[in-house]
């Protein structure tokens, strides 16, 4: 059952933000860092008036807005320019790319997490050519402040109702039709396609952030219901790589001293999954110094694991004596009531994999065991005994919940959004159809090539002797198109899978 | 032009093994590392008189072999007991299949490097049912008392001309007709293909180890030529991420100590190409203390540079200060002379990557330059002024030439082999065409599995519930097998590319 | 001159706690944790009524307390449980000394932070035996909850004259006359010097925790007028290397974190001294992928660093171009503001050294800088021409402002404080003079062996053979006795310095 | 009993050389290096001739010295040259004070290991005005060729009486008075001061390398009967820290490799002891993959190794699993019998501590064992049931037999020898008395700043407000001269020790 195809529901039965954030929050863990570091300079007033029952005028006399509070523009302004220093790749793509205006006549709709990152990459579009109308993709991760700084409607704390009214607010509004979309888990895509299929047919493409709103083109497109091309920018190698191993290195760490302020040198960790979520885990704790071992179920991920110092065992051999034990699997119930029952006391249990699946937290919501909630985000359960178990997010992803992500790594994912953005509005007509393509290779190279500056990396280039002795193009592409035949083989795979339930 | 159809030379007329084992080595490592360490175990016999005028009579009273001194038979079979200590995966293999017999009937032809772990493996296959003629796939590589050993033919510092005679003398000897090739190189195949095109015919399946050989086996193909199935074992995981990533990062200390003696704290190091060989190289310098730049021409592998820590330069700016130069990239000219002109005295120049072009040694043959050998594979080259170039093993392969290879790589490589001949001979006819294959992911998972063992790694199983929820059948494979579209991506880079010049 | 001696000052006089704790604080870094950590769990109640104006009666109907809010105890009480957790060492000294009571008699008054830390030290006083009456050493730093746990006075925001008066509380009470001190910073000591001369000549024991107050002890001895023997905690040698190398290489990263969500991969960071604690600071930073280089004046740590393969440099050299400056060298100016105007955009520059004299701070509160708060303990420094330098707790110590002390760490200076007491309370009179003595080796070493458990770690015991061997008592010490020279040396040269100014 | 006092031997009485070396080889590595890398580069002719019935003729005319073969001077040249270019710190002592001639009127009679490393240091004494005579402290140790390049006796495989005798052709020549002494063990003080008590009497000082020969001169002077002062030069802070922690670190993966070619990645390591030594092996082998735990009988260092990230256990409880022993703990029978006969099959055994001792190799000497020699310096000893164990260098030092010493660090030891013979000779009378002294600290610093260029490392100089502000000399030094306390300390221990038996 393709979702965009058959879905018939209203509003009110979509299946709550909560829920489905997490399941696209754990690949685009970039698109979701609000919740924590943003969430703390926000104003917390009082206000409870609707902003859709509110009339407000911004700075320029305009009122083509809804938001929280329009005078927090200035304090947006300010977490904007914070966010600028970090985001000089987009800055650079800014100069290189001004004089062209390679995105003059787009009128881009994005509904994507709004946060001083997504404002840098909006401001990008527009000095681009492009007109912008913005939303949010979740009803909880909006930075008020920043909302109020540009066009667009969302706030911080909308309901349902809200969410789909703030869509339709920046898809159909007067002298106003989008031909470019930008999404983020595919809300925005699938009200386009329901509501308005003229505006559909006219879309010239789709970008797409979320593995979840991915798979939902992919469905379409298998039932040959796609008429528009659409970029999966979720799986482009930059993103991947920085999203998963370098960021969950650092995050890792973050997560744990935020929540317990535990001492990591010498700590028993065992991480379960050595994909690389967990070789990031794994890199970071052992270099300050705890003695890590690892779970796996794939022989070949098993060996690498013992080739880099781990011991690579099975959960229950090792559960009576950790310290910490931190899920990076994709699975669920990797750790089970009867493991928890045999941890020690004071072992602190945290996810950092997909969703909030793996830590079977429902098995302890039992009358037996007590809650004891004693900081944000930590829970002590604590067994007849006295035993007590820390549990971090109640099992939902840890760095997600407890850390930051860095805006550099933003910067990439909004980079990969603003190129993906220019090739699919200048290509010319014959180079996509109406499937899901994979950024090129060579702009995944462009990309990365853009945030080198920040490093003060100095590429070499290669002569003509030597491109042709490699039989290389001097400037690239330097790797194979190779991934779209992974994501096939990938996507032959988890089609198979329950992991993603039938969403209508 | 194709090789193996287009080829009318005489013996004579060969590229000379040199050369060609070079090409075939680079990515093969482990099927050369004879050259080091078991050199110096084998004799140094004043002995001329070659052994295709010799005749010897082994233990059993046979003189079906041709070997330099079977006498030493004894010795090899120490040699041979020290590896099977390292090999547990092979003699693991050995127990669970040997009441099957899988290989009853199997007439194995094997040409490849004979060595301890060599031996290892051909007893494997005699065990498992098969009999088994070996020779040598390299002129040079030859454990004469290994050799000593089975049944076969070849011999250390053999001829050209030997090194024909003793291919021919495995396939075409009376009461004996292969019906399997195991090959590394591809001369066994060419051989057979072009001199018995009948047996050729009749073979069940092809194992080809070295990059070359698959090579060339793409090329026959791609022509139509090849009537028998192939398996392409040079590109299973295990292989490459062992001979790439984990070798290097431990045969780049080895080779710079045996050589130089230098110390590794604090020296300033520059690393060309941060590929897998690359991050091996870098990831154990940086561990040992030595502060490492690197070169790319990549911006993807830079970015992933810059993340693990290594400053990204040009060769040009950092060359007249750092203490050694290690080139990894698989390209040519790495190094010029131009910049072999500004390094500072006493900086050490190797080469870890592809062959040995990467250092343009012939650009130092010239009369102002003096050349001084200092150590075996070690040279000063003497600048006018005085300043000393320190160059290793003549810019070839530092692994290949000043270090040795564990024989738990060399256990994977033959495993591999092994399972591969395993799958050919006994597959339903239906299930492998007149084609190159990959080893099925399975099989690649399966190999390290037998692995584990070693490192006592315990692999956890998947319940019935977490199979279905990740759409995976319960004993793997774990990860799709998109290896096949990545070979093909890939090949159409190479075919472009000069560094595979037409071999006819 | 000697401050206790010669001062003459009355209360108003005194230098302001804040700055006498940012001295102390620099060296014994466990004592302050609070400030971070512990603020954020501590009420913020709106009741302006000075404790010392309220009556208040708490569980067991005493009113022989002076805190901020007696019905918070039940808070504090939890905040204590947390905190056992981590603290086993020192439940572990409880049951092992329990039945004994090596304590029976001791009345103890302690001037030190008030945390749940504290706390668990105090209630294994009382479970060995003791009377303990307990004062803040800080005006900020008591966590008011714990505070209303136990016998004492003190609360967070106590002005300079409460300080004083809870001392004098603490000492100076109807049916209670203290015989041992446990002090951090020499304040309680002092007072009971100066006030209380015939109570001082009949302690039996002080124990000193901080820099500050050992060195006015020093002072005191030298000066002849030290009349009970006392004990330095502060230079054990488990206490410097947890409180400097380990805790440092953990802080660093967790103070960036918290302040400006910085990704460490790829930074380009400058540590300024190559000590402990910039060890510690390196070591993380390397670890997680940042380029660090370092700065040294002496040639022995420099050669270290080089061996650890960090570059050294002289900060103008690089200060250009590095993205994070942190500072660990307990020097003054160290980061200048001619340095400062060199900064790049965005430059991090924080203290992780001594004191708050390490940035010239005051150099840039000048009319043409712009400062601007964007965070909590993160300014702005915006030049004229837009740039900004990001400066982290205004120069102070960042992991004492930003970031939190294990509990673990705490655990070892409880642990040491509580052997010191035992120790000075119950030794022969003839072991000790009147003068400053070090924890004995041996009970250095005793404390470890305690936190041994928490690692599950077991000692390797000296067979009688191998104790003769190598001359030592199987049971330790196993180190000799030498840290007394070498407090003599490094003494002598202090006392040259003026980094302890006069403190009268 | 003191043995320079009391020792009354002849000749063939004293201990053998070998059983000596071991014992100042422990701490002075650096001084023996020469028995690995150096040997196979000298001949192997087979001239049977004693040199002391030889006469030979230099390039000069003078037959004053006695060497294997004089013709060998020009190899030994080109060896002398390799030296050089990692001693850039001695040349640099040669051209700074070369001018001045600090050691004009010097006549130094040396007895060290003779290799290139220590004909680059005899160069520099000359060129800095003194005059040598040179002899070998070890009878196995001699680079011939290296020997023949300079005035002086030895070669290698002299029998005891020869080392005798060359010692005496060095100190009692006509026309040569020998006035400083270099020594390395201690025996040519020793016969200097038995045999030539007049000339003892008029050395102007001792300078001695091993931790044998220091403690032979305390008791000495303990005994009050050094009438000479002498200076330590084992214990300065550069040599200690060199030749224990960052040399072990890179001899051990060396030691290992050339040995057994073992695979570092995924090894079950348990380093036995947590000193310098083992911190070093410790370090490298984590950083390669492997899997190491540590015994430790001192709670301090354990607790060390626990925030370090190993396991601590007792060898007992793991050595039934692990793949590499290493011993580094000083102490004997670390290694039981009892525990060899638990080992898996294959395990290998090796020290890196002290002497010969740490395993007890004798234990394996009994008739139920076959011991085969399967390579130089390898071992297997099999057991009954076919178990073998690999025993690396019969339990002897691992690094001194199977790896090299870089040069750098020889470098550091022969700059410091240098200087200690500068500062003795040229000393006010009253500055040193007739004892034993460390090298002040300020000359210690001397030598890592001289060594600090290798690395084009730039130091800090403090300005003269922060030279006052810490109450340090601009110049230096740096740190107190504390050492010497420690080593009374460290003494105070060895004498109740059994590991230094009676000499005599």
């Amino acid at each position: 059952q393709i979702q965009f195809v058959e879905d018939k529901q209203e509003f009110s039965k979509f299946p709550t933000k909560t829920g489905r954030r997490s399941l696209s929050r754990s690949i685009s863990q970039s698109s979701t860092d609000s919740y924590s570091s943003a969430a703390s300079y926000t104003d917390s007033s009082d206000d409870e008036t609707s902003p859709r029952d509110k009339t407000q005028v911004n700075s320029r006399g305009s009122t083509d807005f809804c938001v929280k509070n329009i005078k927090q523009a200035e304090f947006g302004r300010r977490e904007i320019e914070i966010a600028v220093q970090d985001m000089s790749a987009l800055i650079s793509l800014r100069k290189r790319a001004q004089g062209e205006k390679p995105l003059a006549g787009a009128k881009i709709v994005g509904c994507t997490h709004i946060t001083a990152q997504t404002a840098v990459l909006i401001e990008t579009l527009v000095s681009l050519g492009a007109q912008c109308r913005w939303t949010a993709c979740n009803i909880y991760s909006t930075q008020n402040e920043v909302a109020a700084t540009h066009r667009g409607a969302g706030w911080r704390g909308e309901s349902e109702d809200d969410f789909w009214w703030c869509i339709d607010q920046c898809v159909n509004t007067e002298g106003w039709q989008p031909n470019m979309i930008l999404d983020d888990g595919g809300d925005l895509t699938h009200w386009v396609y329901k509501k308005y299929p003229n505006v559909f047919k006219k879309i010239r493409g789709i970008v797409e952030e979320s593995v979840t709103g991915v798979h939902r083109l992919y469905q379409l497109s298998k039932a040959g219901k796609l008429c528009v091309p659409a970029m999966n920018v979720n799986d482009s190698v930059t993103k991947q790589k920085f999203d998963n191993l370098y960021c969950c290195r650092e995050s890792i760490l973050d997560g744990l001293k935020r929540t317990t302020d535990v001492m990591f040198g010498g700590k028993q960790v065992v991480v379960c999954g050595y994909g690389e979520v967990g070789k990031g885990c794994c890199a970071a704790l052992k270099a300050l110094g705890s003695v890590v071992c690892i779970t796996e179920i794939d022989p070949i991920c098993a060996l690498q694991g013992c080739m880099d110092g781990f011991r690579v065992v099975k959960l229950s051999e090792v559960v009576r004596h950790v310290d910490v034990i931190i899920t990076c699997t994709g699975n669920k119930n990797v750790v089970t009531r009867e493991q928890l029952d045999r941890m020690k006391n004071g072992c602190i249990v945290c996810n950092m994999g997909h969703s909030n699946t793996e830590i079977d937290v429902a098995s302890m919501r039992t009358p037996e065991l007590t809650w004891e909630r004693v900081r944000s985000q930590v829970d002590h359960v604590i067994w007849p005994d006295g035993k007590r178990v820390i549990l971090l997010a109640e099992g939902r992803l840890l760095n997600l919940s407890c850390s930051t992500v860095p805006t550099f790594v933003l910067s990439i994912t909004a980079t990969t959004q603003a190129l993906a953005l220019i090739e699919l509005y200048n290509a010319p007509e014959s180079r996509y159809k109406q499937d899901v393509y994979l950024l090129p290779k060579k702009m995944d190279e462009y990309v990365a090539s853009l945030h080198l500056a920040t490093f003060d990396a100095h590429l070499t280039e290669l002569s003509d002797e030597q491109a042709k002795y490699l039989g290389l193009n001097k400037n690239g592409p330097f790797k194979p198109n190779y991934y779209r035949y992974y994501w096939s083989a990938r996507l032959e795979m988890q089609f198979n899978s329950s992991s993603f339930p039938p969403l209508a």
